[in-house]
């Protein structure tokens, strides 16, 4: 009966050509939660079994959580990591499994008598059958990956019944001479690339682009599998997706979503040139002749999201993962009728659901009648609670107590501070004593020119909105109002000029350029080091760039202190940009 | 006439061997300040000559200040920085100098079209002789030097009559199998190294053990010149040395003073084996017959420091830079009769004079009459001006202010951090309207277990003793108080136990083991990445570990936005230890 069933199935597959069916599991891991990760992987292998499916890939460092950093410097997180490995190893009956996870080789030439490798353990049947070690470390941006990892240096291939099979790691495949030349020259059809592939916008459509040139240079079918999920300053976007020998994507997992994907891959029937210089290892994996089960799985193709959708989403996953994976439950933000408070509100409703945002208002003498309006508006339209706390006479309180010499001074940012240090110190009075997270509002072109205050406005524990620029804070308020229908952020906050309140009458033009012509200046010397003579051809005055250039420069101390905020461009502050803060260079 | 004098001193010469007149600058570069280093390297180079020296070398990245961090991926401030080599090149006639900077070479497999190299220019009479690109790049602890430089292959060595020199830079020395032994198998006599090599307690000892050996393996002079002066988080100690080819130190510069040091350098006669595997590309620099002028330098070899005063003046040259390189002339310090805050004083006052340190006392309710006659003493002994402003009206103010929902709950952690946030408000109006830079004062027990209020006691622009342990902030007072002679830091300070004074009768025992219980843990678990059962093994509490390493793991979100301070340990928080807020792992 059981020979029966083989016979027909083995027909299917002749066919209908060689298949293979994977299952690709773009998870949410958790950095340190080697437990939790390890349940998780054991799970969507369950799920992979049930569908049928001959492999089912992890992401990168799927088992640690990505990126774990110093946690790797701890001998014994290597050691537990290789015990939740060993654990997944045991559940792994009838299935090929590829888990990324940290391996640990004896090396006599190393310091320590051992090295560490980023690595994806090849496991079949309950058998660890090789472990793959990333080639290609990246050591640049956000990318630390030399101060852990030693390079691999074999670029195995797998066969199983006699498709060939290559495994690699992110970076690896980026190149077009690397592993995955090396391992198509070696007679592989398919190659697994795992990811943790940090989000920014536009990363998607270069990543794609790239991996579409890398299957058709080698005839290769490339799946790439990603992680999700928000870890500090990082959000990964999931969007794994299966790109076939032609250049032509068949597949795309969902953005920001965990998922289990399944495809049956068309194994193509030739092949570039094998050979090469480089000598490959082969390993055959089992001789199990493979079949494709019936009922096949559906073909499907998910769209991309537009461009300012996909930025929200990422906000709302790395603020939703901050909040849920450090312990917290509800959250507090200052709201102070301006746009960027209205817009973090907004992606905290989303996020962790409008029952857990608490909004705080904080009115001081500077306040206007349609601050209070326009917050009280949001609130509604939000269905978040407020708590109303004047600031007038605890400021007042401050300059009545400060000494003569203080106050024979004439008024200027050190009063304006004290206000914004005294909303700070309510703010955090609160999360003290109820425990919600709080969420600073600061924008990317504030950061940038240190137009906030530090222990003010930047107090809190993170920062959702830290690696937007002004100019596009407007953009995701309209694609947030706009999928609303109705209008969730009132009209009047995207339309009024922006303002501090800190003084009678303030402006933010006050001291800056107009966001549309700061912003592209920001971009310019912060995320492409462009220089002064650079920045001038793009038009742009001599003065004026001269201030913006000495504000970025002089409020690196300020950056310091900030709390972490998620990463949406390809450059964010952090790790990202790591400059001094004495630092006596001056690009003019 | 001429040829009488160098007939004459070529006898002298003879008589006494073959020698070489060398000079090491051990400057303060400051980071970015390309036009100020080069100012000043020149300045050592007309001194250098002066004192007829046959060569000056100069510390690795002496041209742009070290580490210059994210300022090497501006092409301009490369460009910049080559500008400047070309403009000492100019001073150089009669001498031969080495001096640190940033190479840049066009590179067509490079993605930018160039690489980047950690360098030295071999300068010879205004001409390039040769530049050396360092080999071994440190990319842990504070270094991310694969993050900027692609690694140099060559290893040449230069002739000058026909003493042959070798060049390399830092870590290249550090390695038995490395530059320094292919140097010497092609021939070299003399190796000079240039570094930048950060302090902390206990590195001079291990650099000049592993320097000994290095000679002794290769029977060469080796020359060592190292950086002085603080950089944000690092301070470079000076300290270079001279150590013979028999592994005797025969000169030692100051520590944390810039100088400029002379030495006759016997060259051995003999050498290792010259040959093995490597090729080393020989270069002749000049054909010119070399001679010692008389007089000789008088030997001179300095005793080094013992162990808190190096520590000490560490602190002090650390802390003097920060606050001047940032361009600040005074500081004001939160003084609160403890022994941390004392301590801060002391360094200020040591490191830019009393009539530049203002103190700030901010007694509440819960200060005792203790610390207000402590902190009087302190400021009489110190000769500092202080100013006082009291805290519990504005502290009532605020309790008075806050809703209902808060002062229905029962007073606590809240309360006090309200507190201290009083006070870090305070003190940064002072910054703010006066100009003078906020030292705080916590120290590295504090920092660890998370033991202090983030905007509170945390605010501020620098942090001096953040990475100086309790027990050894004691040992510290103590010293300084001992080389004072007098009494600087009142006694009943450094008796009296420990208390932040937020509440009534508070102490730091309530909630933290003993420091001296305390501090070890710290160390094994933070510098030494102990596991839980290594922690046990010390002979310590199940409970009480499981404490410390929890209050450790939770508080990476505070370390995050403190402000910068000097490193002093061998694993200081910031570059140091990079470590994940989001963390699930724990280690028990």
């Amino acid at each position: 009966m059981k020979r029966l069933k083989e016979r027909r199935l083995n027909k299917i597959r002749k066919e209908k050509g060689k298949k293979i069916r994977i299952a690709l599991a773009q998870i949410n891991s958790t950095v340190g939660d080697l437990e939790g990760n390890m349940r998780k992987i054991e799970d969507y292998i369950k799920e992979a079994k049930k569908a049928e499916c001959h492999i089912v890939a992890f992401p990168e460092l799927a088992i640690t959580g990505y990126p774990p950093e110093d946690l790797i410097l701890k001998p014994q997180f290597i050691k537990d990591n290789l015990e939740a490995l060993k654990e997944v190893k045991r559940n792994t009956s009838g299935i090929t499994a590829i888990v990324g996870f940290v391996d640990k080789k004896s090396d006599s030439t190393s310091k320590d008598g051992a090295s560490i490798y980023n690595a994806a353990a090849i496991i079949h049947d309950r058998r660890l059958i090789d472990i793959y070690h990333k080639i290609l470390l990246p050591n640049y941006g956000v990318f630390d990956e030399f101060r852990y990892f030693k390079a691999g240096k074999k670029y195995p291939v797998y066969t199983i019944d006699d498709i060939v099979i290559g495994v690699n790691i992110c970076e690896d495949i980026w190149f077009p001479v690397g592993p995955t030349r090396f391992q198509a020259h070696a007679g592989a059809k398919l190659i697994i690339n795992i990811n943790g592939s940090p989000y920014y916008a536009g990363k998607r459509l270069l990543r794609e682009k790239m991996l579409l040139n890398r299957a058709k240079e080698n005839k290769v079918v490339i799946a790439y599998v990603n992680l999700v999920g928000g870890q500090d300053e990082l959000v990964f976007d999931g969007q794994s997706i299966i790109v076939n020998e032609k250049g032509e994507i068949v597949l795309r997992g969902k953005a920001f979503e965990e998922e289990l994907l399944f495809y049956d891959i068309n194994i193509p029937e030739k092949n570039v040139k094998t050979g090469g210089k480089r000598k490959a290892e082969k390993i055959v994996i089992t001789n199990k002749r493979l079949s494709i089960p019936v009922p096949q799985i559906p073909e499907r193709e998910i769209k991309p999201l537009s461009e300012m959708e996909e930025i929200f989403r990422a906000l709302v996953l790395g603020t939703k993962d901050y909040i849920e994976k450090n312990g917290f439950i509800k959250v507090i933000i200052s709201l102070s009728g301006g746009v960027d408070s209205s817009l973090v509100a907004t992606i905290a409703v989303d996020a962790i659901g409008r029952e857990n945002v608490m909004g705080l208002f904080l009115p001081s003498l500077y306040t206007s009648k349609e601050s209070r309006e326009d917050t009280y508006e949001l609130v509604r339209n939000l269905g978040i609670k407020l708590i109303e706390v004047p600031i007038t006479e605890i400021f007042e309180q401050y300059l009545k107590t400060l000494p003569r010499e203080f106050k024979d001074m004439p008024q200027g940012v050190a009063e304006e501070n004290l206000q914004a240090r005294i909303r700070g110190n309510v703010l955090m009075a609160f999360s003290n004593k109820f425990g919600w997270l709080v969420l600073t509002t600061g924008n990317k072109s504030e950061m940038s020119v240190g137009y906030a205050t530090l222990y003010g406005d930047m107090a809190g524990g993170f920062a959702v909105i830290k690696d937007v620029p002004k100019t596009m804070v407007y953009k995701l308020c309209e694609y947030r109002n706009k999928r609303e229908g109705n209008t969730l952020i009132p009209q009047r906050i995207l339309w009024k000029e922006p303002s501090a309140e800190l003084k009678l009458d303030q402006r933010d033009s006050d001291v800056l350029p107009p966001y549309e012509v700061l912003d592209p200046i920001l971009k310019a010397y912060i995320e492409d080091d462009r220089s002064f003579e650079e920045i001038l051809k793009m038009g742009c005055d001599v003065l004026c760039a001269k201030n913006v250039i000495t504000m970025i420069d002089n409020s690196e101390y300020k950056r310091r202190q900030a709390p972490p905020g998620i990463k949406i461009t390809p450059r964010a502050f952090g790790r990202d940009r790591r400059f001094p803060i004495t630092n006596k260079y001056r690009s003019y």
